[in-house]
Protein backbone atom coordinates (compact mmCIF):
# COMPACT_ATOMS: atom_id res chain seq x y z
CA UNK A 1 0.00 0.00 0.00
CA UNK A 2 0.60 3.68 -0.41
CA UNK A 3 0.22 6.32 1.42
CA UNK A 4 -1.90 9.39 -0.67
CA UNK A 5 -1.42 12.51 0.75
CA UNK A 6 -4.67 14.12 -0.12
CA UNK A 7 -3.53 18.08 1.12
CA UNK A 8 -1.73 19.92 3.24
CA UNK A 9 -4.88 20.02 6.00
CA UNK A 10 -2.37 22.68 8.32
CA UNK A 11 0.15 24.03 9.56
CA UNK A 12 0.85 24.19 12.88
CA UNK A 13 2.88 27.48 14.63
CA UNK A 14 3.38 27.74 18.28
CA UNK A 15 2.71 31.14 19.92
CA UNK A 16 3.32 32.18 23.00
CA UNK A 17 -0.08 34.82 23.66
CA UNK A 18 -2.92 32.72 21.44
CA UNK A 19 -5.07 35.82 21.79
CA UNK A 20 -2.66 38.84 20.55
CA UNK A 21 -1.49 36.27 17.91
CA UNK A 22 -5.04 35.71 16.30
CA UNK A 23 -5.45 39.40 16.30
CA UNK A 24 -1.84 40.17 14.56
CA UNK A 25 -2.97 37.26 11.80
CA UNK A 26 -6.96 38.97 11.62
CA UNK A 27 -4.95 42.78 11.04
CA UNK A 28 -2.02 41.34 9.47
CA UNK A 29 -2.65 38.60 6.44
CA UNK A 30 -6.26 39.47 6.46
CA UNK A 31 -7.89 36.29 7.83
CA UNK A 32 -10.68 35.52 10.47
CA UNK A 33 -10.75 32.24 12.91
CA UNK A 34 -12.69 29.89 11.73
CA UNK A 35 -12.33 27.06 14.88
CA UNK A 36 -11.33 27.18 18.59
CA UNK A 37 -10.89 23.96 20.41
CA UNK A 38 -8.98 23.01 23.19
CA UNK A 39 -7.43 19.82 22.82
CA UNK A 40 -6.80 18.46 26.74
CA UNK A 41 -5.23 15.08 25.66
CA UNK A 42 -2.52 17.04 24.06
CA UNK A 43 -2.62 20.28 26.36
CA UNK A 44 -3.10 22.81 23.60
CA UNK A 45 -5.58 25.84 22.38
CA UNK A 46 -5.83 25.86 18.78
CA UNK A 47 -7.18 28.28 16.83
CA UNK A 48 -7.62 27.51 13.52
CA UNK A 49 -8.15 30.00 10.34
CA UNK A 50 -9.49 28.99 6.26
CA UNK A 51 -6.37 29.41 3.58
CA UNK A 52 -7.85 28.13 0.41
CA UNK A 53 -7.91 24.25 1.01
CA UNK A 54 -6.04 23.86 4.62
CA UNK A 55 -5.48 25.84 7.44
CA UNK A 56 -3.15 27.89 9.38
CA UNK A 57 -3.31 26.20 12.95
CA UNK A 58 -1.95 28.70 15.89
CA UNK A 59 -1.27 26.48 19.03
CA UNK A 60 -0.89 28.14 22.65
CA UNK A 61 0.64 25.68 24.96
CA UNK A 62 -2.55 25.14 28.35
CA UNK A 63 0.69 24.73 30.40
CA UNK A 64 4.46 24.73 30.30
CA UNK A 65 4.69 20.78 30.73
CA UNK A 66 3.00 20.59 27.46
CA UNK A 67 4.30 19.40 24.15
CA UNK A 68 3.44 22.83 22.68
CA UNK A 69 4.90 24.10 25.96
CA UNK A 70 8.20 22.44 25.83
CA UNK A 71 8.84 23.51 22.21
CA UNK A 72 8.10 27.60 23.05
CA UNK A 73 10.58 26.86 25.97
CA UNK A 74 13.23 25.00 23.87
CA UNK A 75 12.82 26.36 20.41
CA UNK A 76 10.93 29.36 20.98
CA UNK A 77 7.92 30.70 18.89
CA UNK A 78 7.61 29.59 15.02
CA UNK A 79 6.11 26.58 12.87
CA UNK A 80 5.64 23.90 15.29
CA UNK A 81 4.78 20.95 12.78
CA UNK A 82 3.18 20.24 9.41
CA UNK A 83 -0.24 18.04 8.59
CA UNK A 84 -0.99 15.98 5.77
CA UNK A 85 -4.73 14.72 5.01
CA UNK A 86 -4.97 11.46 4.52
CA UNK A 87 -7.99 9.08 3.70
CA UNK A 88 -7.01 6.27 6.03
CA UNK A 89 -4.69 7.16 8.80
CA UNK A 90 -4.53 3.94 10.26
CA UNK A 91 -3.43 1.86 6.86
CA UNK A 92 -1.08 5.14 6.43
CA UNK A 93 0.58 4.22 10.09
CA UNK A 94 0.93 0.62 9.11
CA UNK A 95 2.83 1.72 5.82
CA UNK A 96 5.33 3.77 7.83
CA UNK A 97 5.74 1.59 9.82
CA UNK A 98 6.48 -0.98 7.30
CA UNK A 99 8.90 1.82 5.73
CA UNK A 100 10.72 1.34 9.38
CA UNK A 101 9.55 5.23 10.14
CA UNK A 102 9.82 5.86 13.85
CA UNK A 103 5.97 7.19 15.16
CA UNK A 104 4.62 9.26 18.44
CA UNK A 105 1.17 7.47 17.87
CA UNK A 106 1.02 3.66 16.65
CA UNK A 107 -2.74 3.94 16.81
CA UNK A 108 -4.92 6.95 15.90
CA UNK A 109 -6.27 9.10 17.96
CA UNK A 110 -8.88 11.85 17.88
CA UNK A 111 -8.05 15.56 17.19
CA UNK A 112 -9.80 18.35 16.97
CA UNK A 113 -13.03 18.82 14.39
CA UNK A 114 -13.57 15.87 14.95
CA UNK A 115 -11.03 13.97 13.02
CA UNK A 116 -8.71 11.12 13.69
CA UNK A 117 -4.44 11.56 13.85
CA UNK A 118 -1.76 10.58 14.25
CA UNK A 119 2.30 11.91 14.79
CA UNK A 120 5.18 10.92 12.99
CA UNK A 121 8.62 11.60 15.17
CA UNK A 122 10.47 13.97 13.13
CA UNK A 123 13.73 11.53 13.13
CA UNK A 124 11.99 9.69 10.75
CA UNK A 125 11.32 13.06 8.65
CA UNK A 126 14.36 15.23 8.44
CA UNK A 127 13.43 17.38 11.63
CA UNK A 128 10.07 17.76 10.57
CA UNK A 129 7.33 16.63 12.86
CA UNK A 130 4.60 15.46 10.83
CA UNK A 131 1.30 15.22 11.76
CA UNK A 132 -1.66 12.93 9.58
CA UNK A 133 -5.31 14.19 9.67
CA UNK A 134 -8.01 12.01 8.43
CA UNK A 135 -11.61 13.81 8.65
CA UNK A 136 -14.80 11.69 9.37
CA UNK B 1 -6.89 47.17 1.12
CA UNK B 2 -6.51 43.91 2.73
CA UNK B 3 -4.30 40.85 1.83
CA UNK B 4 -6.19 37.67 0.42
CA UNK B 5 -4.46 34.67 0.87
CA UNK B 6 -6.04 31.84 -1.20
CA UNK B 7 -3.94 28.86 -0.59
CA UNK B 8 -0.94 27.68 0.93
CA UNK B 9 1.19 27.39 -2.02
CA UNK B 10 3.76 25.48 -0.13
CA UNK B 11 5.58 24.52 2.77
CA UNK B 12 9.88 24.76 2.52
CA UNK B 13 11.98 22.31 4.33
CA UNK B 14 15.61 22.78 4.67
CA UNK B 15 17.54 19.48 3.93
CA UNK B 16 21.20 18.47 4.58
CA UNK B 17 21.37 15.83 1.59
CA UNK B 18 18.43 16.47 -1.24
CA UNK B 19 18.86 13.40 -3.35
CA UNK B 20 18.54 11.16 -0.49
CA UNK B 21 15.43 13.34 0.67
CA UNK B 22 13.68 12.74 -2.66
CA UNK B 23 14.03 9.56 -2.11
CA UNK B 24 12.90 9.42 1.03
CA UNK B 25 9.50 11.30 0.79
CA UNK B 26 8.77 9.31 -2.45
CA UNK B 27 9.21 5.85 -0.48
CA UNK B 28 7.98 7.25 2.98
CA UNK B 29 4.77 9.46 2.09
CA UNK B 30 4.39 8.05 -1.38
CA UNK B 31 4.93 11.85 -3.64
CA UNK B 32 6.29 11.93 -6.57
CA UNK B 33 8.30 15.09 -7.44
CA UNK B 34 6.67 17.43 -10.09
CA UNK B 35 9.27 20.31 -10.35
CA UNK B 36 13.10 21.01 -9.93
CA UNK B 37 14.94 24.19 -9.61
CA UNK B 38 18.23 25.96 -8.96
CA UNK B 39 17.51 29.45 -7.53
CA UNK B 40 20.39 31.28 -8.17
CA UNK B 41 19.78 34.33 -6.08
CA UNK B 42 18.46 32.44 -3.51
CA UNK B 43 21.00 29.93 -3.61
CA UNK B 44 18.98 26.77 -3.33
CA UNK B 45 18.02 24.04 -4.98
CA UNK B 46 14.47 23.31 -5.10
CA UNK B 47 12.46 20.05 -5.39
CA UNK B 48 8.43 20.66 -5.27
CA UNK B 49 5.95 17.78 -4.58
CA UNK B 50 2.27 18.12 -5.18
CA UNK B 51 -0.58 17.71 -2.56
CA UNK B 52 -3.62 18.93 -3.38
CA UNK B 53 -3.44 22.17 -4.16
CA UNK B 54 -0.44 22.79 -2.20
CA UNK B 55 3.66 21.89 -2.65
CA UNK B 56 6.01 20.32 -0.16
CA UNK B 57 9.23 21.80 -1.19
CA UNK B 58 12.30 20.63 -0.19
CA UNK B 59 15.48 22.43 0.17
CA UNK B 60 19.11 21.84 -0.40
CA UNK B 61 21.77 24.61 -0.06
CA UNK B 62 23.81 25.73 -3.09
CA UNK B 63 26.59 26.29 -0.81
CA UNK B 64 27.47 27.06 3.51
CA UNK B 65 26.85 30.81 2.49
CA UNK B 66 23.57 30.50 1.66
CA UNK B 67 20.11 31.74 3.55
CA UNK B 68 19.38 27.64 3.61
CA UNK B 69 22.99 27.16 4.22
CA UNK B 70 23.27 29.37 7.56
CA UNK B 71 19.96 27.95 8.58
CA UNK B 72 20.82 24.43 8.72
CA UNK B 73 24.36 25.40 10.28
CA UNK B 74 22.57 27.00 13.03
CA UNK B 75 18.99 25.24 13.48
CA UNK B 76 19.75 21.95 11.71
CA UNK B 77 17.06 20.21 8.99
CA UNK B 78 13.39 20.86 9.51
CA UNK B 79 10.54 23.49 8.66
CA UNK B 80 12.24 26.67 6.85
CA UNK B 81 9.41 28.92 6.03
CA UNK B 82 5.53 28.70 4.99
CA UNK B 83 4.49 30.07 1.60
CA UNK B 84 1.05 31.76 1.22
CA UNK B 85 -0.58 31.76 -2.43
CA UNK B 86 -1.73 35.81 -3.12
CA UNK B 87 -3.25 37.74 -6.13
CA UNK B 88 -1.02 40.56 -6.04
CA UNK B 89 2.36 40.31 -3.98
CA UNK B 90 3.28 44.06 -4.38
CA UNK B 91 -0.17 45.10 -2.89
CA UNK B 92 0.53 42.36 -0.71
CA UNK B 93 3.94 43.97 0.71
CA UNK B 94 2.20 48.03 0.86
CA UNK B 95 -0.52 46.82 2.86
CA UNK B 96 1.98 44.50 5.37
CA UNK B 97 4.30 47.78 5.85
CA UNK B 98 1.46 49.90 5.92
CA UNK B 99 0.72 47.72 9.38
CA UNK B 100 4.52 48.03 10.23
CA UNK B 101 5.39 44.96 9.47
CA UNK B 102 9.71 44.18 8.59
CA UNK B 103 10.22 43.09 5.00
CA UNK B 104 12.64 40.90 3.96
CA UNK B 105 11.80 41.70 0.30
CA UNK B 106 10.45 45.44 -0.04
CA UNK B 107 9.30 44.30 -3.57
CA UNK B 108 8.27 41.27 -5.23
CA UNK B 109 11.05 39.75 -7.17
CA UNK B 110 11.55 36.40 -9.32
CA UNK B 111 11.02 32.65 -7.38
CA UNK B 112 10.87 29.28 -8.92
CA UNK B 113 8.32 28.25 -11.35
CA UNK B 114 7.91 31.78 -13.22
CA UNK B 115 6.36 33.10 -9.87
CA UNK B 116 6.99 36.41 -8.03
CA UNK B 117 7.87 36.46 -4.11
CA UNK B 118 8.18 38.20 -1.19
CA UNK B 119 9.42 37.23 2.21
CA UNK B 120 8.45 39.24 5.15
CA UNK B 121 10.61 38.66 8.39
CA UNK B 122 9.90 36.37 11.11
CA UNK B 123 10.31 38.86 13.96
CA UNK B 124 6.82 40.39 12.30
CA UNK B 125 5.46 37.02 11.88
CA UNK B 126 5.90 35.42 15.87
CA UNK B 127 8.80 33.37 14.12
CA UNK B 128 7.80 31.65 11.18
CA UNK B 129 9.48 32.95 7.98
CA UNK B 130 6.63 33.65 5.51
CA UNK B 131 6.58 34.01 1.99
CA UNK B 132 4.12 35.31 -0.41
CA UNK B 133 3.69 34.30 -3.56
CA UNK B 134 1.96 35.23 -6.95
CA UNK B 135 1.47 33.02 -9.85
CA UNK B 136 2.04 34.51 -13.20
Amino acid sequence: MTIHLVDIDHVGIAVEDLESSVEHYRTMLGVEPVHRERVEDQGVDEVLFAVGSSFIQLLGAVGPDSPVGRSLATRGPGLHHVAYRVRDVAGALDDLSAHGARLVDRAPRPGSRNTLIAFVHPRSMGGVLVELVQTR
